[in-house]
């Protein structure tokens, strides 16, 4: 067994958070797709049997579960190099709230304008655009969410904007309009090589997510 | 302004983290009761503006929001006494994991308990007694949660033990007969000092929230 694994699924927003702090820190680790869809693996039962989710990151054959506690983990063992979090316990706190309120609001939000009809779809859409605009308010005129330096919010948030590209097809606007500055941060971010080299193509989001709407909505 | 403010409910099994993890490190605090249900203060809109939510923890005029970020930061700020999180990054992560749980299923399970009726209470009641045998499994034998001492997820659960008695009105079922384990464990945290200062008695929990749920559900 490799030393580090990641059990993921490619257009996780949640998994590219892990694949690109492991880039960061420069940590080789086996990347093993699961099909969460129609046919999760027996490791991923067995490593996380309590959400049967991806992402998993397995260490020397122990488990960590959920996104934000693996990058932390991460940032922890892999100490040497490019802090993910800040150092001020104050800072770290901002952080962590940021973080967690994007995971609080925003995914249930987008997941509305893109997998709903109606009523919904329309709620969905106007939760998201308040929430990205409480985000482009709190980025402001920094380059990065803690300021100079990319680091946990920034991992936090941008597997997000591979998606921008399903939702401005399903909600029918334009994300760059409302927030231009989060568009500038999200190409700033895409330069960095654990970034790139961790995001799909938003074209092969909205070409799978759109199969899959097709699913679970009636047209 | 006094050094550290917290605006709190007296009920919140979220402000009780809190307000045992100031205890634990010995900080001497303000606390400010805050009426959530009818008249929110302008100081807790000012500083949570966008949860608009307790506990708010103020320290030196700076806000920290979101129980479990509070329950970081003051482990962080106050290192030198009474270690909250473990200090080995694997074990971290293992108690960042049950908080999680907890937060991700145990509130919403307990809700369906007391504030709702027939189906949903039903499910409710099971999701909850399920969520509980995860976490008796979990602890096992061992004192807490962390093993021999008291840390992180004893602070992320105690709180739901003084509305245990509420549960069980309404739920009619024994959660010691379910989950002795826990039963034990809860009795053992509330022989901390900071634990017992900070949990209300169960009989006013369920007197209040027996109130509650004659305006949100008609028998």
């Amino acid at each position: 067994m490799a030393e580090v694994i990641l059990l993921d699924f490619w257009p996780s927003m949640f998994g590219m958070r892990t694949r690109i702090a492991l880039r960061e820190k420069g940590v080789e680790f086996e990347y093993r797709e699961e099909d969460i869809i129609n046919n999760k693996s027996p490791l991923l039962l067995e490593m996380n049997p309590i959400h049967k989710k991806i992402p998993v990151l397995i260490h020397n054959g122990r488990t960590v579960c959920e996104s934000t506690i693996q990058v932390q983990y991460i940032d922890e063992v892999w100490s040497h190099k490019n802090p993910i979090l800040p150092s001020d316990p104050y800072k770290r706190a901002q952080a962590r709230f940021w973080v967690d309120f994007i995971d609080k609001k925003m995914y249930d939000a987008q997941k509305k304008i893109w997998a709903t009809k109606g009523e919904e779809h329309e709620s969905g859409k106007k939760e998201f655009i308040e929430v990205l605009k409480i985000l482009e308010a709190e980025l402001g005129d920094k380059p990065f969410f803690g300021g100079d330096d990319f680091g946990y919010v920034d991992i936090g948030l941008i597997g997000f904007y591979t998606w921008f590209h399903l939702y401005e097809k399903y909600g029918n606007f334009s994300i760059e309009s409302e927030c231009p500055k989060l568009i500038g941060w999200g190409k700033k971010c895409l330069e960095r090589e654990s970034v790139a080299k961790s995001l799909p193509e938003p074209e092969k989001v909205t070409e799978l997510l759109s199969e899959y709407r097709k699913t679970i909505l009636v047209e």
